[in-house]
Protein backbone atom coordinates (compact mmCIF):
# COMPACT_ATOMS: atom_id res chain seq x y z
CA UNK A 1 0.00 0.00 0.00
CA UNK A 2 0.97 3.46 -0.90
CA UNK A 3 0.74 6.66 1.80
CA UNK A 4 0.98 10.12 0.62
CA UNK A 5 1.43 12.65 3.29
CA UNK A 6 1.26 15.98 2.43
CA UNK A 7 2.02 19.38 4.72
CA UNK A 8 -0.72 21.94 3.12
CA UNK A 9 0.73 25.35 2.42
CA UNK A 10 -0.58 28.26 -0.14
CA UNK A 11 3.31 29.45 -1.03
CA UNK A 12 5.01 25.51 -0.77
CA UNK A 13 3.02 22.44 -0.29
CA UNK A 14 5.20 19.34 0.84
CA UNK A 15 4.54 15.84 -0.15
CA UNK A 16 6.01 12.27 0.84
CA UNK A 17 5.36 9.03 -0.27
CA UNK A 18 6.20 5.89 1.17
CA UNK A 19 5.39 2.12 0.19
CA UNK A 20 4.41 -0.64 3.00
CA UNK A 21 4.63 -4.49 2.51
CA UNK A 22 3.88 -7.11 4.95
CA UNK A 23 4.90 -4.24 7.42
CA UNK A 24 7.55 -3.35 5.92
CA UNK A 25 8.10 0.71 4.75
CA UNK A 26 10.23 1.96 1.97
CA UNK A 27 10.85 5.69 1.15
CA UNK A 28 9.07 6.18 -2.77
CA UNK A 29 9.55 10.09 -3.26
CA UNK A 30 9.48 13.33 -1.46
CA UNK A 31 9.34 16.71 -3.12
CA UNK A 32 7.35 20.04 -2.98
CA UNK A 33 4.72 21.82 -5.39
CA UNK A 34 5.43 25.86 -4.98
CA UNK A 35 2.99 28.11 -5.92
CA UNK A 36 4.28 32.37 -7.34
CA UNK A 37 4.34 34.40 -4.46
CA UNK A 38 3.12 37.58 -6.69
CA UNK A 39 0.43 35.78 -8.31
CA UNK A 40 -3.26 36.07 -7.08
CA UNK A 41 -4.67 33.92 -4.76
CA UNK A 42 -7.29 32.25 -7.79
CA UNK A 43 -4.20 31.66 -10.10
CA UNK A 44 -2.02 30.06 -6.87
CA UNK A 45 -4.78 27.64 -5.30
CA UNK A 46 -5.72 26.37 -9.09
CA UNK A 47 -1.66 25.79 -9.64
CA UNK A 48 -2.44 23.74 -6.30
CA UNK A 49 -4.61 21.39 -7.61
CA UNK A 50 -3.00 20.57 -10.43
CA UNK A 51 -0.13 19.89 -9.79
CA UNK A 52 -1.97 17.73 -6.57
CA UNK A 53 -3.69 15.79 -9.32
CA UNK A 54 -0.62 14.96 -11.13
CA UNK A 55 1.27 13.96 -8.01
CA UNK A 56 -1.92 11.59 -7.46
CA UNK A 57 -2.04 10.10 -10.47
CA UNK A 58 2.08 9.43 -10.50
CA UNK A 59 2.35 7.82 -6.92
CA UNK A 60 -1.52 6.56 -7.10
CA UNK A 61 -1.42 6.89 -3.47
CA UNK A 62 -4.19 4.43 -0.94
CA UNK A 63 -4.52 6.33 1.86
CA UNK A 64 -3.72 10.46 2.21
CA UNK A 65 -2.22 11.90 5.59
CA UNK A 66 -2.65 15.66 5.69
CA UNK A 67 -1.20 18.12 8.54
CA UNK A 68 -4.39 19.78 10.21
CA UNK A 69 -4.07 23.50 10.51
CA UNK A 70 -3.64 25.43 14.04
CA UNK A 71 -3.61 29.03 15.27
CA UNK A 72 -0.48 30.28 16.24
CA UNK A 73 0.78 33.59 16.38
CA UNK A 74 -0.77 34.50 12.71
CA UNK A 75 -3.87 34.13 11.99
CA UNK A 76 -4.03 35.41 8.40
CA UNK A 77 -1.55 33.52 7.29
CA UNK A 78 -3.69 30.06 8.76
CA UNK A 79 -6.68 31.98 6.52
CA UNK A 80 -4.48 31.46 3.54
CA UNK A 81 -3.24 27.71 3.76
CA UNK A 82 -6.96 26.77 4.97
CA UNK A 83 -7.84 27.95 1.21
CA UNK A 84 -5.01 25.57 0.44
CA UNK A 85 -5.88 22.76 2.33
CA UNK A 86 -9.71 23.01 1.16
CA UNK A 87 -8.30 22.44 -2.72
CA UNK A 88 -6.37 19.49 -1.42
CA UNK A 89 -8.77 18.04 0.26
CA UNK A 90 -11.46 18.49 -2.18
CA UNK A 91 -9.38 16.99 -4.48
CA UNK A 92 -8.45 13.65 -2.65
CA UNK A 93 -12.15 13.36 -2.13
CA UNK A 94 -12.60 13.50 -6.00
CA UNK A 95 -10.23 11.20 -6.54
CA UNK A 96 -11.82 8.58 -3.97
CA UNK A 97 -8.55 8.59 -2.06
CA UNK A 98 -9.53 8.16 2.33
CA UNK A 99 -7.79 10.79 4.27
CA UNK A 100 -6.38 10.90 7.56
CA UNK A 101 -6.30 14.58 9.36
CA UNK A 102 -3.22 14.52 11.98
CA UNK A 103 -2.61 17.43 14.35
CA UNK A 104 1.25 18.50 14.59
CA UNK A 105 1.90 17.05 17.77
CA UNK A 106 0.27 13.41 16.34
CA UNK A 107 2.70 13.44 13.58
CA UNK A 108 5.85 14.60 16.10
CA UNK A 109 4.68 11.68 19.31
CA UNK A 110 4.38 9.09 16.28
CA UNK A 111 7.48 9.68 14.92
CA UNK A 112 9.96 10.84 17.72
CA UNK A 113 7.92 9.63 21.07
CA UNK A 114 7.75 13.02 21.81
CA UNK A 115 5.03 15.60 20.53
CA UNK A 116 7.10 18.78 21.37
CA UNK A 117 9.91 17.10 19.32
CA UNK A 118 11.89 20.29 16.79
CA UNK A 119 12.16 20.38 13.32
CA UNK A 120 15.48 18.48 12.98
CA UNK A 121 14.54 15.62 15.57
CA UNK A 122 11.59 14.25 13.22
CA UNK A 123 14.06 14.62 10.11
CA UNK A 124 16.75 12.32 11.89
CA UNK A 125 14.20 10.09 12.66
CA UNK A 126 12.92 10.50 9.22
CA UNK A 127 16.22 9.36 7.59
CA UNK A 128 16.81 6.34 10.04
CA UNK A 129 13.74 4.87 9.93
CA UNK A 130 13.77 5.07 5.91
CA UNK A 131 17.39 3.90 6.28
CA UNK A 132 18.06 7.00 3.71
CA UNK A 133 21.75 8.66 3.82
CA UNK A 134 19.75 11.57 4.67
CA UNK A 135 16.50 13.39 5.29
CA UNK A 136 14.68 14.57 2.32
CA UNK A 137 14.83 18.33 1.42
CA UNK A 138 13.49 20.80 1.53
CA UNK A 139 12.13 20.87 5.38
CA UNK A 140 8.56 20.78 4.07
CA UNK A 141 9.66 17.56 1.67
CA UNK A 142 10.65 15.53 5.11
CA UNK A 143 7.43 16.72 6.57
CA UNK A 144 5.39 15.50 3.80
CA UNK A 145 7.68 11.95 4.52
CA UNK A 146 6.98 12.50 8.40
CA UNK A 147 3.15 12.37 7.90
CA UNK A 148 2.82 9.46 5.38
CA UNK A 149 4.59 7.10 8.12
CA UNK A 150 2.62 8.64 10.78
CA UNK A 151 -0.44 7.61 8.66
CA UNK A 152 0.31 4.32 7.66
CA UNK A 153 1.17 3.35 11.81
CA UNK A 154 -2.07 4.70 12.43
CA UNK A 155 -4.09 3.24 9.48
CA UNK A 156 -1.61 -0.02 10.40
CA UNK A 157 -2.86 -0.03 13.84
CA UNK A 158 -6.43 0.38 13.30
CA UNK A 159 -6.84 -1.98 10.35
CA UNK A 160 -8.42 -5.05 12.72
CA UNK A 161 -11.49 -2.51 13.26
CA UNK A 162 -11.95 -1.06 10.11
CA UNK A 163 -11.87 -4.52 8.00
CA UNK A 164 -15.00 -6.05 7.39
CA UNK A 165 -15.17 -9.87 8.47
CA UNK B 1 -23.22 42.14 -18.13
CA UNK B 2 -23.95 39.66 -15.16
CA UNK B 3 -22.39 40.42 -11.56
CA UNK B 4 -22.67 36.74 -9.06
CA UNK B 5 -22.17 37.40 -5.40
CA UNK B 6 -21.12 34.72 -3.27
CA UNK B 7 -20.98 34.53 0.37
CA UNK B 8 -19.07 31.54 1.41
CA UNK B 9 -19.59 29.10 4.17
CA UNK B 10 -18.79 25.34 4.40
CA UNK B 11 -22.56 24.41 5.56
CA UNK B 12 -24.27 27.23 3.31
CA UNK B 13 -22.58 28.73 0.48
CA UNK B 14 -25.45 31.77 -0.40
CA UNK B 15 -25.34 32.96 -3.91
CA UNK B 16 -27.22 36.34 -5.85
CA UNK B 17 -26.98 37.64 -9.48
CA UNK B 18 -27.86 40.36 -11.28
CA UNK B 19 -27.59 41.72 -14.55
CA UNK B 20 -26.43 45.58 -15.16
CA UNK B 21 -27.55 46.86 -18.72
CA UNK B 22 -26.32 50.78 -19.36
CA UNK B 23 -26.05 51.44 -15.81
CA UNK B 24 -29.51 50.17 -15.18
CA UNK B 25 -29.33 46.75 -12.99
CA UNK B 26 -32.12 44.34 -12.48
CA UNK B 27 -32.37 40.89 -10.38
CA UNK B 28 -31.76 37.75 -12.19
CA UNK B 29 -31.32 34.96 -9.35
CA UNK B 30 -30.64 33.90 -5.99
CA UNK B 31 -30.33 31.18 -3.81
CA UNK B 32 -27.97 28.84 -1.40
CA UNK B 33 -26.52 25.84 -1.64
CA UNK B 34 -25.93 23.92 1.12
CA UNK B 35 -23.76 20.61 2.46
CA UNK B 36 -24.95 18.08 5.05
CA UNK B 37 -23.56 19.04 8.43
CA UNK B 38 -22.82 15.15 9.42
CA UNK B 39 -20.59 14.34 5.65
CA UNK B 40 -17.14 14.46 6.05
CA UNK B 41 -15.00 17.65 4.77
CA UNK B 42 -13.50 16.33 1.63
CA UNK B 43 -17.51 15.27 0.57
CA UNK B 44 -18.61 18.93 1.73
CA UNK B 45 -16.12 20.73 -0.29
CA UNK B 46 -16.71 18.27 -3.46
CA UNK B 47 -20.58 19.25 -2.93
CA UNK B 48 -19.57 22.76 -3.23
CA UNK B 49 -17.34 22.92 -6.21
CA UNK B 50 -19.85 20.58 -8.12
CA UNK B 51 -23.03 23.00 -6.78
CA UNK B 52 -20.81 25.93 -7.82
CA UNK B 53 -19.87 25.14 -11.00
CA UNK B 54 -23.18 24.20 -11.99
CA UNK B 55 -24.17 27.83 -11.05
CA UNK B 56 -21.60 29.08 -13.13
CA UNK B 57 -22.60 27.07 -16.05
CA UNK B 58 -26.46 28.47 -15.48
CA UNK B 59 -25.89 31.72 -14.87
CA UNK B 60 -22.44 32.28 -16.82
CA UNK B 61 -21.39 35.49 -15.00
CA UNK B 62 -19.03 38.04 -16.25
CA UNK B 63 -17.44 39.09 -13.08
CA UNK B 64 -17.50 37.32 -9.32
CA UNK B 65 -17.67 39.21 -6.19
CA UNK B 66 -16.83 37.24 -2.97
CA UNK B 67 -16.47 38.02 1.15
CA UNK B 68 -13.69 37.96 2.27
CA UNK B 69 -13.24 36.34 5.67
CA UNK B 70 -12.21 38.46 9.01
CA UNK B 71 -11.79 37.18 12.58
CA UNK B 72 -14.73 36.96 14.82
CA UNK B 73 -15.00 35.29 17.92
CA UNK B 74 -14.77 31.74 16.39
CA UNK B 75 -10.87 31.12 14.65
CA UNK B 76 -11.88 27.16 14.28
CA UNK B 77 -15.06 28.32 12.13
CA UNK B 78 -13.39 30.60 10.01
CA UNK B 79 -10.88 28.12 9.32
CA UNK B 80 -13.51 25.75 8.09
CA UNK B 81 -15.21 28.55 5.90
CA UNK B 82 -11.58 29.35 4.27
CA UNK B 83 -11.66 25.29 2.79
CA UNK B 84 -14.83 26.38 1.61
CA UNK B 85 -13.63 29.53 0.14
CA UNK B 86 -10.53 28.28 -1.30
CA UNK B 87 -12.09 25.75 -3.09
CA UNK B 88 -15.01 28.35 -4.49
CA UNK B 89 -11.97 30.98 -5.53
CA UNK B 90 -9.76 28.21 -7.36
CA UNK B 91 -13.51 27.46 -9.29
CA UNK B 92 -13.38 30.90 -9.96
CA UNK B 93 -9.88 30.82 -11.78
CA UNK B 94 -10.38 27.62 -13.64
CA UNK B 95 -13.74 29.40 -15.51
CA UNK B 96 -10.95 32.32 -16.15
CA UNK B 97 -14.01 34.40 -14.48
CA UNK B 98 -12.38 37.75 -12.59
CA UNK B 99 -13.22 37.78 -8.73
CA UNK B 100 -13.52 41.12 -6.47
CA UNK B 101 -12.85 40.06 -2.79
CA UNK B 102 -15.19 42.47 -0.52
CA UNK B 103 -15.10 43.41 2.91
CA UNK B 104 -18.38 43.05 4.97
CA UNK B 105 -17.85 46.21 5.62
CA UNK B 106 -16.97 47.49 2.32
CA UNK B 107 -19.95 45.79 0.99
CA UNK B 108 -22.32 47.61 3.79
CA UNK B 109 -21.05 51.03 3.10
CA UNK B 110 -22.10 50.50 -0.35
CA UNK B 111 -25.34 49.60 -0.05
CA UNK B 112 -26.27 51.11 2.38
CA UNK B 113 -24.05 53.71 3.45
CA UNK B 114 -23.38 52.74 6.87
CA UNK B 115 -20.34 49.66 7.27
CA UNK B 116 -21.76 48.78 10.59
CA UNK B 117 -25.56 48.17 8.86
CA UNK B 118 -27.14 45.15 10.50
CA UNK B 119 -28.49 42.29 8.16
CA UNK B 120 -32.30 44.17 7.82
CA UNK B 121 -30.49 47.20 6.79
CA UNK B 122 -28.77 45.85 3.88
CA UNK B 123 -31.97 43.67 2.94
CA UNK B 124 -33.94 46.33 2.66
CA UNK B 125 -31.42 48.37 0.33
CA UNK B 126 -31.28 45.15 -1.85
CA UNK B 127 -35.22 44.89 -1.97
CA UNK B 128 -35.35 49.04 -2.81
CA UNK B 129 -32.78 48.91 -5.09
CA UNK B 130 -33.72 45.84 -6.94
CA UNK B 131 -37.40 46.98 -6.58
CA UNK B 132 -38.30 43.72 -5.36
CA UNK B 133 -41.41 43.16 -3.55
CA UNK B 134 -39.34 41.16 -0.77
CA UNK B 135 -35.59 40.59 -0.22
CA UNK B 136 -34.55 37.36 -1.09
CA UNK B 137 -35.17 34.88 1.19
CA UNK B 138 -32.76 33.03 3.08
CA UNK B 139 -30.57 35.34 4.38
CA UNK B 140 -27.45 34.23 2.95
CA UNK B 141 -29.07 34.11 -0.48
CA UNK B 142 -29.79 37.98 0.10
CA UNK B 143 -26.08 38.47 1.12
CA UNK B 144 -24.79 37.23 -1.93
CA UNK B 145 -27.63 39.48 -4.22
CA UNK B 146 -25.73 42.46 -1.88
CA UNK B 147 -22.49 41.50 -2.84
CA UNK B 148 -23.11 40.99 -6.69
CA UNK B 149 -24.58 44.41 -6.26
CA UNK B 150 -21.25 46.26 -4.24
CA UNK B 151 -19.46 44.03 -7.21
CA UNK B 152 -21.38 45.78 -9.81
CA UNK B 153 -21.21 49.33 -8.36
CA UNK B 154 -16.88 48.89 -7.65
CA UNK B 155 -16.44 47.60 -11.30
CA UNK B 156 -18.82 50.30 -12.66
CA UNK B 157 -16.22 52.54 -11.00
CA UNK B 158 -13.11 51.54 -12.10
CA UNK B 159 -14.01 50.69 -15.43
CA UNK B 160 -12.30 54.24 -17.07
CA UNK B 161 -9.02 52.67 -15.26
CA UNK B 162 -9.41 49.30 -16.43
CA UNK B 163 -10.41 49.93 -19.94
CA UNK B 164 -7.21 49.88 -22.51
CA UNK B 165 -7.71 52.47 -24.98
Amino acid sequence: MIFLGIDPGLATVGFGAIEAIDGQVRFLDAGVFETPAHSDLGERLDSIRTDFIQILQELKPDVIGMEELYFAQNTASALKVAHARGVLVQVAFEHGIPLLALTPLQIKQNITGDGHADKWQVQEMVKRLLKLPAAPQPDDAADGVAIAMCTERIYASQLPHTLKP
